[in-house]
Formats: structure tokens, sequence, C-alpha cells
């Protein structure tokens, strides 16, 4: 067999189709202006008969998953083998860009179209999922497509409610899901080789070293916590500074052990996205501040330390300044390891394509992190521009898409059951 | 003649008949459940009339001006003697407490009350002035009442809208006003003696001294800015730290430097009283963050140097991070200075009292601030409890009330034109 060397060709095809495609799938939008197409509206269910033709033209076989996923199966060359998913997801953000999960269907289903059309069958099926709930900007729940699969959906997710009261239930019954039905959609691990996404890096690395794909380690988990301090108002012209219990003094002081903390700490970022004082003016002390923490580590064990150490610096300098703080956690998803079985064969493509094989962890959730506790998982990352996602200005080149490609290609090709 | 000295009385009938009346003026409200009393509003116009009874039952003449203030005169035992004025102001903050401004304006009226009691003429005419536009909330203007006074008030105010659209010409022909002769309020400096009003400290310095009554200094001058950092966003996941160009963090840095400022310069008070991250997110790095400054010092040199340091600092931070920082400078208000010889009228009466003499800034604006071009200004601040303001928790004693007005009673008994 025959394979592409990345620097030794100038035939990008598959590159330009799988770009073509990505232009015609953002035409599925609730914004005429721009992209935004959320979990089980008008737009997700337009865009998901869109990518099933897609899936039939390349001979899989399509249908709508309980949970709104497409699934496209094709069968391997011997009965009883086992499957390889592929996929990504084809929800988006508000005002999103185009290749933000829907460039790992697209990929998916090119791949599996030129390896039908060189005539090749494989030693396993495969089937690409394009899951629906990844964003988790609609309903207060997120990957329900893919934690389906792993039997992670409590049924108390479906009483989940959009922002016009809209449950989860009615919003997949109205899709053409089945929320009954989800329970039944969990998979057999025995029958999994593993799960392999494409996906845009959503961030810097690749791009600062100069490389099209690199192979993920693993998915960061993440701690989101509510922080709340609370001072004493006051008049900003009578209080005198020495008896000032500045809450937002406070939190900017907060604001800064959170940088430092993650400055100092190998494998950790964290950021406050998030801060307000309620009803504040101009001329009052504040009262109370409020902020949002969101920490995230490959490692769980390097998460939840610094957590308790900020928790810990929270609570000293709250104390220094006789205000008093509350730092309430919500999410927390811990880190999903990539195989290292799977990232060896990723890196071995990488290789046959002449590149080097750079590892990177990845900071931001995939449906991954959902089906690390089924099977095997691995990604490849694909560079995007200045690391720009969740925005319009979102971008990939046609020669870097088309590398992740071949590269998928390549994979499918050496993947051995 | 004889007076009271502090310690030695038990008598507080002055002080009962203020708070029964100041219980009184709360109920004209626009917030049955709360005070609110915005200027021009039938709150305003119903609270005004009420003053007017009262400064009649207490033999003054009373009428209502141009601007909306209610005047109440009481002429001196000669013919051709200056005259002294005396108030505060009627309106209120939402949800306000009932003493600041109210309290200045009622006990004037009491300490009248009292003279013309006990049979007494002064030997200079005296006015009680109920400001109504002190506070600024309904307009984007304030002071109207006292600047009409001091002939500072400019025709383009007259447009000045409230949220509702309604103009300050509008909304002062309703009251009963006259637009039109704003013009005319302006006084001749030569027939005043000054401006002395008694008002709630609005700050902890006199609690702190365990003093019910201090001496003012100055009212203190403020500067007002809007911040804006600009930084560049990111995915909180993502993009490593060394990459990150965060706006909040640097804006964090920039509240810190501006209570640091202020706890290092003596005279000078700083508070940042707003924060906001645009469009924030908790798991986007911050790309723009806006933050309120309000700087006031009764020197004008302190505060002018303070803000040209900040924004050194400012510049500072903003270059070592990578991000932009643009400070807007709005309100500006120069610091009014008081009368030495009315702080000295008011020391002595304090000290006939039987109380030390506390001199105090205030750091709150005051009406006086508009009568300070006019005429030579004084202050009486009342101890409140936390120094606690513009909250319906605003608490004063009376027996606080009680020395206050009598302290009025004694200024007035012994002031010489």
């Amino acid at each position: 067999m025959q394979h592409d060397r990345a620097p030794a060709t100038n035939d990008t095809r598959l590159g330009a189709a799988v770009m073509t495609r990505l232009a015609d799938l953002a035409r599925f939008s609730a914004d005429p202006d721009g992209l935004t197409r959320l979990y089980l509206t008008p737009a997700h269910r337009a865009a998901a008969l869109q990518v099933m033709a897609w899936m039939e033209e390349a001979g899989l076989e399509a249908r709508l998953d309980a949970a709104g996923t497409v699934v496209g199966r094709c069968e391997a060359a011997f009965p009883g083998a086992p499957t390889l998913l592929l996929g990504s997801h084809i929800d988006t953000v508000r005002d999103a860009g185009r290749y933000d999960g829907n460039l790992g269907v697209v990929a998916a289903i090119a791949a599996l179209r030129a390896l039908r059309e060189a005539g090749e069958r494989l030693p396993f099926a495969v089937e690409v999922l394009a899951f629906g709930d990844e964003e988790g900007v609609r309903f207060p729940v997120t990957l329900t497509g893919s934690r389906a699969l792993a039997g992670l959906v409590e049924p108390a997710a479906l009483a989940a409610r959009d922002r016009d009261g809209v449950s989860l239930a009615e919003a997949l019954t109205a899709f053409g899901g089945d929320p009954a039905g989800l329970g039944s959609l969990a998979r057999d691990p025995a029958s999994l080789l593993g799960y392999l996404e494409v996906h845009i890096e959503q961030g810097p690395v690749l791009e600062d070293a100069g490389l099209p794909v690199g192979i993920v380690t693993a998915i960061a988990g993440a701690s989101r916590l509510a922080v709340t301090v609370e001072g004493r108002a006051g008049h900003a012209g009578t209080v005198p500074m020495r008896l000032r219990r500045d809450a937002l003094a406070a939190a900017a002081e907060m604001v800064l052990a959170v940088e430092a903390e993650a400055i100092g700490t190998p494998d950790l970022v964290a950021t406050v996205g998030q801060i307000e004082v309620p009803r504040g003016a101009v001329n009052v002390i504040p009262a109370c501040t409020r902020f949002s923490l969101d920490l995230r580590s490959p490692s769980d064990a390097v998460r939840r330390a610094a957590l308790a150490r900020l928790r810990a610096t929270f609570d000293a300098i709250a104390a220094r300044r006789g205000v008093a703080v509350e730092a309430v956690a919500g999410y927390d998803q811990p880190a999903a390891t990539c195989s290292p079985r799977l990232m060896e064969a990723v890196a071995d493509g990488v290789g046959r394509l002449g590149l080097p094989p750079l590892r990177l962890t990845s900071g931001a959730g995939h449906d991954g992190l959902a089906l690390a506790g089924l099977c095997p998982i691995a990604m490849i990352f694909v560079r995007c521009a200045g690391g720009l996602s969740h925005s319009p200005a979102e971008s990939v080149t046609e020669a870097d898409v088309d590398v992740a490609t071949r590269l998928l290609v390549d994979v499918l090709r050496h993947l051995r059951p």
C-alpha cells in the first residue's frame, strides 16, 4: 500500500472537499447572519439530515438515535469484528465558528468515503457519530449524546429546561428522538475498539510550534466555582480607608491569587471569566462581589491540590480584610486520559506523513470525556489561527485540514482490531 | 442669656420634636414600603408643601422658588441686615434613609421656632432653604437649587432628561417652578452672612470618636473616571497562562493600585464601586473589563496628583501585561473650604455645650459645594450609626439630634452680622 507523505504532495483534494462541506454545513443556523446551532433546534435537525445524506453517499448506513445523535455505520470486512467510533459534534455555541465540532464529523465521513472509493475494506466496523450536545449551551446539561452511549444519562436530566421553559424530554420528542430510549443507547464496551475524534485545537500550541496536527494525551478535568465575597457597604467619600471592608478589593486580590497559582503550577490553567458587584454604584464601597472560577488540568491531583490551596488563600485574604468569602463548587469533571495504544497508532500515522508527533493536552472539554469510561479514546488536534474558537473568526487552513483527513485515512488503514 | 451644656441636661424636647417631624416627613414617598423622593416628583411636591406649612408655623414667610427650593424667611430685628442661609435638601436617593438632608431642614425650622418661642430676635435675617436636587438621582444634573442661587445653572441644563424622557424644564413647570426664572435666583453675595447646614455625617468618624457632632472643615472635591481595559479573549482551557492577555487580571491589579494609592496618601479616599466583564463567561478569558473610579480629597492638589500617579500606574500595568487601558474622566468637582469665621462660631458653640470641637472633612458632596462660590459656608455633622447613609438602615439618636439642634440655636444666638 502506498501512503502519502505530507511535505511531498500538492494534492489537497481531501482537504478541499472537507472545507467545501464545512461551508455548506455552516448555512444551517438559527441566525441568518452568523452560525448558531443549539441542541435539538430546527437548525440542528436540518444539519443532522444533511450529515445523514453525506453519510449515505459515503456508503454508511445512517440513522438518528434516541438522543439526537446522527450515527452512520460501515460494516467490517468480516462479521463479528469490533467497532471503532469516529466523529465529533454538530451543535455550536451562539455566534460560532464553523470548524469546532463540525470538522471532526465531516473529516470522518470524508475519510471513509476515500477508503470506499479506493475499494478498501477495514477489519473492523466504523461508526461516525455526530453528537448534538457538546457545547451545553441550551440546557443545563451537556454531552447528552455521548453520555447516553456510556450509560451515564440520569433520568432527571430529561427534566432540565432551556430558558424558554422547554424540557429536554419535550425537545427530544419534537426533534424525532426518544426520551424513553436513552437508557437503551448504552454500548457494550467489549464491542468497541475505541473512539477517535478530529477537532480544532482551540488553543495556540500547534500554531506556536508550526505544526498542522497534534496528538492529544488527555482531556483536562475542570472545576468550576462561584465565589462570593461579602464586605460592608459604605459611602465612597466618607469612610476612611482604614475602616473599609471592601468586597471588590478583596476579590481583586483573589483574582490575582488565581492567576499566580496557575502561573506557578505546571499543567494548570485557571481563569476568572466573570465578576460583578451586585447593585454596585460609582460612589458606594462594594458590599458584595461575585466572581467565577474555572480551573483545568490533565491531572486531577494537580487540579484538586491547586483548588485546596486557592481556598486557603481566599480564606486568608478574607480574614485579613475582615470580609467573608464563600466558594461554592459547581461543575466538576475529572480528566480523561487518552489510550496509549490509540495515541501510538496516531503518532505512527503522523510519522508516516513526515511530521514530528507533537503531544499536547486538551484544555477544552469534548465528548471523549463521557466516552473515556466506555472505551479507549484518542483525539487528533488541528491547528487553528490564533487559537481562536467560539467565534466567527475561528479559522483553519485547507492544507491543515487535508493533513488531518489524510492522517485519519492512514490511521484507519493501519489500525488492527 | 442662659445656655445649655450638653452633658448637664436630660431635656431633649427639641430633639424629640425634630425626630417626630422627620418620621412625618418620611411618609412623603413614591414608594409605599420605603422612602424614595426624587427631584420634582409628586412626593417631592407634597414634602415641600409640608415643609412650607412647618415654616409658616415657625413664623417664617415661606415660598417655593423657580428651582423648586422651599424658602422660608425670617426678617432681622433691624431692616437692612444681611441674611444667613440655613438648610439642606429634601430630595432623597431611592430606598433612602429619613435623615440625609431632611434633618438639616427640620432642625433649622425647629431652631428658629425655639428662638421665636423664647421671644428672641436676631440681628440678621435668616432663610431656611429646602433644596430639591442634592442627590442628583433623577436627572443627569445635580445641585440645581443651590447652583441657581450661586448663578451657576447653565441654560443647557434645562434640556437634561430623566429616564422617562421628561426634561428638567418640563418637570420644573409641572412642579410649579419656573424654568425661565432660574437665572434671576442668583443672590447678591453682599447680602449674605453665609450658609450653615446641619447634616448627618454619612461616615464613621464621629461614632469612632464617641461624639454627637463635629465641625466640617471642607467638602471634598471628587474625580470620577470610567476605566476600560482591553485584552484578548481566549478559551479558559486551552490558552497557556504565558500566552494570555487577561483584561480582568490587569484590572484587578489596577483595583489594588487604587486602594494602595489611597492608603498611602493622607486626605485621599479612592473607590472602585463597579466592575464588569462585558459578555463575560465562566470559560472565556476576559477580553475587556470596565470599572469605575471615584477619588476624593479636601485638597484639589492632593486629588489631582493622586490621579496623575494612578494614570501612570495603570499605563505601566497595561504595558507589562500587553493590554490597553483607557481612563476617561467624567465628573470633576473641586473641593469647597469652609469659612474660618463660621467654623469658629460653631466651635465656640460646641465648647459652650461642653463638648470637644472635633473637626473633620466631608467626603460626601453637599449643596455647600455650589454655595461656596457665593458666600462663606459651614456645616455641622451629626453622628450616624455605623456611618450608614443612603439606606433604610440610616439611623441617628434623638439625643444627638437634640445636641445638634441646640447647637444651631446657640450659634444663631451668638453670631453677629
